[in-house]
């Protein structure tokens, strides 16, 4: 039966295909799809893993000290019973065989059905039952870590990257596949980044969740905050995405999937239309000269950056190098060599590596409690991250030092906000270069920035000019702090608002202040690659804006057509009004 | 064996006394002391819970769905066996009968007891099945919550208010307590605020936390951030707490017990110097008048802001009324009475009353799961909770029109930022107002007032004083937001700092603001009752201060000893300083 699910539209477009529902889970898990030959290593690394847990149990049963609580034996066997279940297994290997699932995501789709026969269940008590399967399926999930699948994930992404078929269910190939989750971690949306999926479903986030801005960056169509998605839709569900209205539609008849198939191919013929501006010079029409630059988040990344007429990388987020690595952080060499294949495939132009921004809102691994940081967006992240573990720190500096021996580095620090801790920050890089020099390591001259995004740094922007050689104005947690609004937590997404004067005036005193220091000024945040803003921040004198490639193309058409003189009067009226929205109408 | 414990130091002098610790509970949970004629009773209730919960459980068995996991009916069994415990039974009993807890407080205790026995076991996976037993403690207190002790929690605060004995404890009458625990919510504090500790540790929280401003506004010694304290201190442990220093001395020697004896004598002798300012006008030498009113959260409190020579009530929180009353929230009858009782109380003086600042990040009721807002702080609170709820609000506004009949009230909003919701706002007040004329009930003119508590607000302060007639700066909030630090969160507390320059010039451009336009401008955060801030706020322009009544009288002196003309210029020159916490020594 047809039905309609009304969530928040993120990112543009129509999206038609089957869904893939994906569990969610308190452990960190990865998703991938495997091939058809590695099915029966994959169902044995299940089953062993299962064992082994099986194996433990037993262990920790006949080891169990003398006082403890005689209960504790008999949920033990209860445990027990759960594992040599029959009906799991034989579930988990149906996951993995006739839908190629990695082992992991075989075991959290199953534990998800499950867990929907419990939350059926009248009673509470009963219904919270269900945590001790999620604990059983938890310490196989462990264990799987210590023996990863035989086919490495990013391989699985590059594979798909590389534009071979993405996957082969039941032989049914090129079948689109939408894929519908509760939450999706920044993780997960590395690896869905491969274009495997044609559009994405999430129950929770708000306009600017990090499901919602990876997926406007791909630019593949988004539905997020629509309530209980994951719940209502089942796998295999044929699904419409809407982004342009936020409306997911399930199970179409005939005559919506045709309306549907012809929208999706207008929408097509517009993004031809803009291709053809890729090697047209980004000036306005005053003639005044426009930088748009690449956020990037791969290595890799590099050569679509070119392709899409960037001419340097604005904003080079080191995360994925940490994501998933708590306990076995990258070395030195290894991300001196990430950094330096980025730096080589942009062919000479400039890159800004910004330092790692992780911390208690992006944990490197989901295994830590997620409750134990009352407010993550306000606690130890970032820079702050950075500084607390001064060694860690060190290393990710004398890699990107290295790396800048091969080309044009900026460097940029995430979250600055006191003085303490931009002096500690550089006290830190001068001990980096200390150590290159005591090893007799060569490395290259960086230009030095900070992130402008908490509302302190913007208030005292003049003593930030006094340190670095340029500063990058990151939007969306800058509104966030300033409006003191999580742009993820939907029941106050509305009131998350770009335009709000407070968010205008702090934008543009940055600007002004940058400008007239003559130091390079940025805005890297989402605001940059909105078209509706364009105009707004040339008429306040910006003139670098960095995004996603996939942006670059549609901000340059309103680059080509806004005359920056002009501008300026218009955009400080604007900034000046008690309601600015209404005034940004054209 | 004689041990320290360091945290942060965030309410000033010594205690010495046993430690009463307090288990920590994903319920809301009432602590409170019964008498020793209702021992009996009490242990009859925790008994009557139990057996339901024995029964329920039975019930639920029978009536198992066909399609129910197997194992389901083999884990019941297993909590079966946990509630039947004879050694469970008895512990709580001892608690009930020895200690006089109420059965609530009783089976926390027991439960943290047997959570010690869990939490040494070298398995994790072992250390997680104590959930099983808190799931199933706390079915038995959701019983208790249907049918409440014979004694309420507020009369017995009330009792100890009146200055009886508070407690008698195995005839050891007026051996002081300090509290231990791992965290306290704000009901909690609520209770406690009855002086029967003599002091409080917290292993969490920061110097702005709940519990550290409970704490120094009752002027009772607290170290929070004391990790581990909960763990490492025992019931009855002898402990000194240090809130000059920031140290907990567990089971002290009695050379150590005399020196901390010594001090605490010393810290009695200053207090009662200050009290002979109570009745000397608040003037400054060179002779401008400044009001120092009174934070109170409770109706009775307006004989104590009056005893400590307020001349109003500056801050008056409403929360008090709403605390652990989700399903239940309070009518416009009994919110009248309540607002009646603090007007009757301040004698004519003028008393603002703050609408509902509750929320995600200060839940009515702990029931609701902890992690389901990714940042609270950022969340649906206060004034966005109160406009999601319209008529919640308007019985709240109706309560305070009809109770401004009978003195002189002004009505306050907390965490305005949008100008939609300042118009959201007043037009629910208007509806109020009709809703009153229709029922021809009278009430009286109030003054309207803001918050100024989020960057937003500061930044665009010029349209909220066209719309009000007085603001009233939140210091706290305005720090956290405008920081991006979370005052709680003792991994980033070090830079929760009042004197960053970016905090000076909002709070600055505020009161200039408020003043130019001829509008009453006040600072009800921490910062006006930290006498190190006193004379920078008076040079800034502040002449009105709102702060708990214990505070008020160590402000007052340092008004009398200031000249705020010649304030002025040395304020501003603090403020654009790029380190004014540096120029603060006078």
């Amino acid at each position: 039966m047809t039905f309609a699910i009304h969530g928040l539209a993120v990112s543009r477009g129509i999206a038609i295909g089957r869904a893939v529902v994906v569990a969610s889970s308190r452990m960190e898990v990865v998703h991938y799809f495997i091939s058809p030959d590695q099915v029966d290593a994959e169902v044995a690394r299940a089953r062993n893993a299962r064992n082994a847990v099986i194996e433990e149990l037993r262990r920790l049963q006949e080891e169990m000290p003398k006082d403890a609580p005689g209960e504790l034996d008999a949920l033990l066997e209860v445990h027990l019973m759960l594992l040599q279940d029959q009906a799991l297994a034989e579930a988990i290997r149906n996951w993995i065989s006739e839908r190629l699932y990695n082992a992991e995501w075989a075991l959290t789709t199953q534990l998800e059905i499950i867990s929907r026969q419990f939350d059926e269940m009248d009673d509470e008590y009963l219904r919270e039952r269900k945590a001790d399967l999620e604990q059983v399926v938890e310490r196989i999930l462990r264990h799987m870590k210590g023996a990863p699948s035989p086919i490495a994930a990013p391989a699985a992404a590059a594979r798909a990257n590389a534009g071979q078929p993405a996957m082969e269910l039941d032989g049914a190939t090129e079948t689109p596949l939408v894929l519908v989750a509760q939450d999706l971690s920044p993780a997960d949306m590395l690896q869905f980044k491969s274009k495997v999926f044609a559009g994405f479903i999430t129950a929770v986030g708000g306009k600017t969740s990090h499901t919602a801005i990876v997926a406007r960056s791909m630019d593949i169509p988004a539905v997020v905050g629509a309530r209980a998605a994951s719940q209502l839709i089942r796998q295999d569900d044929w699904v419409i995405i809407d982004g342009n209205e936020g409306v997911v539609i399930v199970d179409p008849t005939p005559i919506i999937l045709a309306e549907y198939g012809f929208r999706q191919r207008q929408n097509e013929l517009e993004r031809e239309r803009l291709s053809r501006l890729r090697f047209t010079p980004s000036l306005t029409m005053d003639g005044q000269k426009v930088e748009l630059l690449a956020n990037v988040e791969q290595p890799s990344d590099g050569a679509a950056a070119v392709r899409a007429g960037a001419v340097g990388v604005g904003l080079f987020r080191t995360e994925f190098l940490f994501m998933g690595r708590s306990g076995n952080l990258p070395g030195e060499e290894e991300q001196y060599r990430a950094y330096r294949e980025i730096i080589d495939g942009m062919q000479g132009m400039p890159v800004t590596i910004r330092t790692l921004d992780v911390g208690a809102d992006k944990p490197l691994d989901k295994a830590q409690p997620k409750d134990y940081y009352l407010n993550p967006a306000l606690g130890l992240r970032a820079i702050r991250w950075s500084l607390a573990d001064p060694a860690m720190f060190r290393t990710q500096l004398r890699a990107i030092l290295r790396a800048a021996a091969h080309g044009q580095v900026k460097l940029l620090f995430p979250m600055l906000a006191h003085r303490s801790e931009i002096e500690q920050t550089l006290a830190q890089l001068r001990q980096a270069q200390a150590e290159l020099d005591a090893r007799g390591i060569s490395y290259g001259p960086v230009k030095l920035g900070a992130m402008i995004e908490i509302p302190a740094a913007a208030l005292t922007v003049r003593s930030f000019l006094k340190y670095f050689d340029f500063l990058s104005i990151g939007t969306n947690d800058l509104i966030q702090y300033t409006l003191a609004i999580d742009r993820a937590d939907e029941a106050v997404a509305h009131l998350y608002d770009p335009m709000h004067p407070a968010v205008l005036r702090l934008v543009a005193e940055v600007i002004e202040a940058s400008n007239a220091a003559g130091k390079e000024i940025c805005v890297c945040g989402e605001m940059a690659g909105d078209i509706g803003m364009t105009r707004l921040l040339l008429g306040l004198g910006l003139r670098s804006f960095s995004m996603h490639p996939a942006q670059i193309l549609a901000v340059k058409q309103e680059v080509l057509r806004a005359d920056a003189d002009k501008l300026a009067p218009w955009a400080h009226a604007v900034m000046d009004s008690d309601s600015p929205a209404e005034m940004l109408a054209p």
